[in-house]
């Protein structure tokens, strides 16, 4: 048993498959919850998944010596001010935001001396949500990343690391600001993109708007798709990562700007050329085993 | 049987599908096609999937009772002249392009009196080229949008229809300018879109491009899937709807810097408006059974 104690959060699809595989592989000897609706500890309840689903996260918390964060990260700060208090010392405090530097910033002062405060976020998911979408193996060959401060007990950091692993990640550590950096290209630009253009489709006048649905194979509802994803989770992730996402949305701005113009002045040329470049990198995920 | 002899001009993801299923479904006698390059040619005869493969267009449509078009749009001024001279009256001319009203320009002045030329558009594929990566399912429980000329004799009409319901899809008729507008939002916005955010990855340092092909599976490994579509194929797509396209792409980039500016002054209220907003698209996409 890696940990003796492990509380969870929050319990929907990451928190839940983090159960089931910590479960599956034996990680804990006893694993529990905190959730705020009554109907989520009942389902968390019903799917075995967890000994005890608590409404008072500082219930959960307590003697716990893995206490992860699995909600939107805008409720990092109250949440890890309410455990605060019983966090034990040498227990380890992590995450899976997909915001890094927001995360420092919020849960950071409330941690007691003592705990080891280590940021962390699997880069795996589904557009689904709750208790009932989780399965263990969802972090199989996915990357997980760590942002331990540079203080941070390389002991813990391995403890944590060993967690991650055998759940069946590959870990990496990173900086907070560089985590943010590449994340906002890989995952949030392109849940940016894919909500605006459904957004542009719901506009559209009713009739189109129906056409839009029944020819979605073409391409669209693959946009749908990463657009179902939780409304709440995904606002908390804009608000937290503005620069880094401004700063992306900018770049592609200009570049689709740049493909516009091509388009209008029948410069096949140039699409061509972009077309066939952008080929590579689909080659590369591919051969990264992340496709 | 429905044809004598199927004439695939062309014969790479669609063509090749089209020949597997027609086949399959007994719905030619004799099928055969025309490809540019030797190799294709040495392809599909050793996949057998077709009786005959000729260089020459013409060849190929000579006799044929009904001739599909299946090579990228561009070609398809030329190839129509090419054989116009061999195409029998009341021979059925039609295609699979994804534009249609560029196919009525380029394809309507060549088509001989007495041949029934009936635009088609099936709403099916993948990002795979070529007569390897086509398989005889393709087209079950896809739309076929047909843009019939409104002279168009009924009974060659009813003819391409049962052929298209024998494949596997439901069959639609639409005006061509309609169809190019449907398609401009559903399959056309998108594509453009993720080639757009896979070559701005492709423009950032080499570090960081590394690492972007590490955490793809965050949201951007889907488009880069969209992204590595054939570069020809959808050059002359945006060439050919023009106007649709960049009036799809004005009302995206106008809901873009919505978004845009509500991030940068942290209003949550209208992202998660937005985010909730766009769920019924995907639920409708899923009922309609299109997910
Ligand atoms: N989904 C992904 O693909 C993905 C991938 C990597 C990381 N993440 C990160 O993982 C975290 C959880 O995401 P998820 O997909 O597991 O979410 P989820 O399925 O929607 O579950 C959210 C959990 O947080 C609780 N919660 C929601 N709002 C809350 C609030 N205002 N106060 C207290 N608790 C609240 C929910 O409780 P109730 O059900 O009781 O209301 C539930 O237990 C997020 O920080 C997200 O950034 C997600
Ligand atoms: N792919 C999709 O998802 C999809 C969906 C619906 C409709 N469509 C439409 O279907 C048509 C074919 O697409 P596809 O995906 O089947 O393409 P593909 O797999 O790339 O095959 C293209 C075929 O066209 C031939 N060709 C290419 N360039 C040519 C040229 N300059 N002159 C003469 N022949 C040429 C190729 O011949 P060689 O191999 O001999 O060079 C090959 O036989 C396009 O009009 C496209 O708009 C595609």
């Amino acid at each position: 048993m890696t940990f003796r104690r492990l509380a969870l959060i929050g319990i929907g699809l990451i928190g839940s498959s983090l159960a089931r595989a910590a479960r599956a592989q034996g990680l804990a000897e006893e694993i529990v919850c905190s959730t705020r609706r009554e109907a989520t500890r009942d389902t968390a309840r019903s799917l075995g998944i967890v000994d005890h689903a608590y409404e008072n996260p500082a219930e959960a918390a307590a003697g716990a010596d893995l206490v992860l964060l699995c909600t939107p990260v805008g409720t990092y700060a109250d949440l890890s001010a309410a455990i605060a208090p019983v966090l034990a010392p040498g227990a380890i405090l992590s995450d899976v935001g997909s915001v890094k530097q927001a995360v420092v910033r919020d849960v950071g002062p409330n941690v007691p001396d003592g705990v080891h405060f280590i940021p962390g976020h699997p880069i795996a998911g589904t557009e689904h949500s709750g208790p009932e979408s989780g399965f263990a193996e969802l972090f199989q060959g996915r990357w997980c990343i760590l942002t331990p401060p540079p203080a941070a007990d390389p002991a813990a950091v391995a403890r944590l690391r060993a967690f991650w692993e055998k759940v069946g990640s590959q870990v990496v550590e990173m900086d907070p600001a560089h985590h943010d950096k590449v994340l906002a290209i890989t995952s949030h630009l392109p849940h940016l993109i894919a909500y605006t253009i459904v957004g542009t489709a719901t506009d559209l006048e009713e009739t189109l708007r129906s056409e839009v649905i029944k020819y979605s194979a073409g391409g669209f509802r693959d946009f749908t798709r990463i657009a179902a994803s939780d409304p709440v989770m995904w606002r908390d992730i804009f608000l937290d990562n503005r620069e880094a996402v401004l700063e992306m949305l900018g770049r592609f701005s200009e570049d689709l700007a740049y493909l516009q113009r091509a388009i209008r002045w029948g410069e096949g040329d140039k699409l061509h050329e972009l077309f066939t470049r952008t080929r590579a990198i689909r080659r590369g995920i591919i051969e990264a085993k992340q496709a």
